[in-house]
């Protein structure tokens, strides 16, 4: 099997260091470099490598770089690496617009579209659940138009990175719950209103989007409140979903059982459930999807992105 | 003061641990029984007592109740109680649509239906912070019709109860999240319903509930999704909100800033919040409500209530 | 009753918050100014007042100022504040081995030498806890000398201030467990030395001290291996421990029964058990001590302090 | 490479799910019967399998057995299934002081008595890290003798297995941490003493072992007060312990850097630190040991064991 040289920007955050620990099982990626500002010359636990800085990483010997750099930096970063001739998988919100040609990669909904690219901008943590549990839903026909779909989601803290910020200090979040960028407020909202937009082959459905902030350390949990069109039925929405994930390596339809966080962590599955509403006029459903921030919605499909530009098999290095 | 003789029936419960605390402070109420069907005999920590069987409680020593037994065993206790001449606080859902003529007792709705009183069923924690927030806005007219309020609620561990059951070990909580009872299948539904119809004063607006499991010990959060008629605002939510709780001890109405646990817990307190929601085309409005479930949502409105049914001041005992 | 003019100084660490919160119940001390250098000028919540700088607290409006700045700033604070005529209680570290003339205040063991002190310097968490539970084994003449005894403590993450840092962020600390400072490194140690001196009115007993880190919000518990002298048994231990405090109020001496943080837990209480050690040459006895980091292990042990120095009953405003 | 037939005998447990997930990656133990008598009939997840009961095993089709039942039953069913020709892994604590002939199994100490074995008694959680720890210390002779070594340890609740029980529930251990079974109380005392006289190759050294409880769901730290003998040192401690085990995949030796749970959770190492102890007469070591309760603790030694008795590679299926 082929190697290839493995740079890893930003490795001491939590997605980061969730590469690192993936990477160290693939059978074709190397780690070469791994990059922190602040521990550089410090070992890399586990490996046999001391943290660089990034601007000493030497790119002519890196074949694929995963850059998990800060929102701002790591855009910037990437398209310099990317013309400079190396593959890149970018984990930052910067490219996910498109910018610079990146590809957006989800490869259960845009697979061939990623495969063999040379630039992926890896997709954000929440959008990737809302994408692929209404995905099934748009593509059968059975959304309602006209009323927003109601998307009320939860995560563990690591998804607010790894910065000694007062607000996600143990003493202030355990014991605790809260919204927060409520009512479209959040960053993501355009990712997700052109990933609604791109699966709808036109214009997206109406959604509100609120985050909350849960007192674990990984894992998302996506409740999700969608208008259906008449005659549609919770079966048929389980129905569509299975048909559309069969085959699927990551992806876990089930059926009227909703997930928790617990059937996902550590993994990179999403796991996703249905359930009708009862005592409603208008028909409505609920579907609810869970996966692991870090992996699935971070480092586990930055490396499915990249199995998938290099030609490998898309599970390498991922388990199960 | 006068001094009342008080019996706390099923008191190593949650809700009954926290009624024996905060009794322990109160002026005019004087714990005589705390009862225990598996301790029986040994001592009430804090105080002088030992748990005695429900049934051994002598009623003619007593004044007032509070029954916190399991659901279907606490209604039949609080009847017989009262028919034998006891006033009687049921903290369970047996009596909450009225039954044995009880008065559903939520201060701040109907605080002068509550007063003298001699039988009153104690809302549960779900429904207390649900009607206290949407209460302002439907009184004021703001609630569109038609249309449903989307109720996405968490809820700490205790209240489950503190009946040993596997799926609320640490062990299966710690690091969860996921829904339960979902698609209005909670059998909070009804007294939900109920008391938006006695808001209304006619028919309650739809709604969908969909509780979750928070790992954390205790407090809830109720993130509302509320459609609005055309030309209302968050402004005027806020207002008719802070309008209609003047002067209440127990509401904190927050404005524009969402609440959370940590503003709520270990207090009688309901935290109000309110937030605009942007980019979508009917207006929309949320709401999000904070409080103990084992204080605002059980032991402390129980004493709340107890302080209105006796002519206490109604904070008698409870702090703030 | 007389009022009191109070400044709390660092109000917006978690010992500073403590403090305004238990000085909103407290009978004659009235909260005027609260200090943040970060937040001047913010409302302080539950209160009227607004955050100003500690360097503008009008002095010589103020009868008495809790210093809650950090180690270093404080007792140059605290020591001016003095100079100038205002009564002070120091929660830092550095005034406690006298400095300024200030009186160490630990009430149960050396109550007569703070009333009516003008300059009190507060013990640390720790501290508190280990000399109140060897005390009476020391005073009684049990503890075997030549001999360490050993403490393992184990404190909630609130004792390590609210400064952000990221080795105490949730997603660090959440689900780990660790020992810090250990094999007597903790700055901790010579006060535990020189308060077991001052017990033992002379020679202090050797100690090895432990601190671990706990995953909780707040509370310590301390397990400490007593080396007993020829003759002497747990019930000794219980006895002279019983003894020692009866009628005080912040002391639980709960004979053979192991305390755990939840009997102290947002109380002002020491909880003080013991245990016989089997299957050893020579007698051993486990003393564990259980408190509450930020009450009895500082706010609310400094109101206790300051209610001696003011004359107010002893337990006013702390609850029990 | 040869597959062999495995049962895992109550696979609902925490050791039997840890069990089920690392056979699952295993490349020569196929696993073909789980058994619970609760959930018979229910599909195992993540396999195309469903519970059976233990007496419904047909031991016939079975190479191997990993024993998991509760204590009392396992040793039963382990010795029968053994007697009837079955290799035997058993879990509980029934056969750990070589009942049936069972080989103590801990592969660091005693590898060559365990490869090619039958029947192996797999060591309990707490024992595996304490003589892990302690032998190179004692092989050294560095351990001085008429002292004992003081273990003070802490553990995850899954520890405490997955039977409902109140005193394991999220309401009562979140936020809590306590000592239990104190003074060498705990049924794991006589499993330390013999694994330490045969470490000794004579007498045990005195020790005072003290569990407490964590609010983590899994992880062993445990902290171990070790009487040096006059000249010994840390250095020496430490030159002793990575000198024992060079070469062995599972032990990380730190050196003066203390492990914590962190460093060990979801992995079969076990992390050793050391530290110096200042200010005490006689010398005094520190030595912490963590590893995680269900994998070294428990099913990844399991299958260390039985990789050694059936002639696989040692960490086959395991990891690192």
């Amino acid at each position: 099997m082929n190697k290839y040289s493995v740079a890893v920007l930003g490795a001491t955050g939590y997605t980061g260091l969730e590469l690192v620990r993936i990477l160290r099982d693939h059978p074709g990626l190397v780690m070469r470099f791994a990059t922190s500002e602040a521990e550089a010359g410090q070992p890399v636990r586990g490996t046999s490598l001391r943290y660089v800085k990034a601007a000493d990483v030497p790119l002519a010997e890196v074949d694929i770089v995963f850059a998990c750099l800060p929102h701002g930096e790591s855009g910037a970063y990437s398209t310099a690496a990317h013309e400079a001739g190396v593959k890149v998988v970018d984990l930052s919100s910067d490219l996910r617009a498109g910018q610079a040609g990146a590809e957006y990669g989800i490869p259960e909904l845009w697979r061939e579209c990623v495969r063999g690219k040379t630039l992926v901008a890896n997709p954000g943590c929440y959008p990737t659940g809302i994408l692929l549990g209404l995905a099934p839903l748009i593509r059968a026909g059975l959304v309602a138009g006209g009323k927003p779909v109601m998307i009320d989601a939860a995560s563990g803290v690591t998804g607010a990175g790894r910065t000694a910020k007062r607000e996600y200090l143990f003493g202030e979040i355990a014991e605790d719950y809260r919204a927060y960028a409520a009512g479209n407020a959040h960053r993501h909202v355009p990712e997700i209103g052109a990933g609604l937009g791109r699966i709808a082959g036109g214009e997206a459905p109406e959604f509100v989007f609120t985050p909350h902030l849960l007192p674990v350390r990984r894992g998302i949990l996506e409740t999700m409140y969608v208008p259906l069109v008449a005659g549609a039925s919770v079966g048929a929405a389980v129905e569509a979903t299975r048909s559309m994930y069969t085959g699927e390596p990551y992806i876990e339809v089930m059926g009227e059982t909703l997930p928790s966080l617990r059937d996902v962590v550590n993994t990179n599955r999403v796991a996703i459930g249905h359930a009708p509403v009862a005592g409603v006029k208008d028909p409505l459903l609920l579907c609810v999807v869970a996966l692991d921030n870090l992996v699935k919605g971070a480092a586990g499909q930055a490396v499915q992105n990249a199995n998938l530009m290099l030609g490998f098999e898309e599970t390498a290095g991922i388990g199960r």
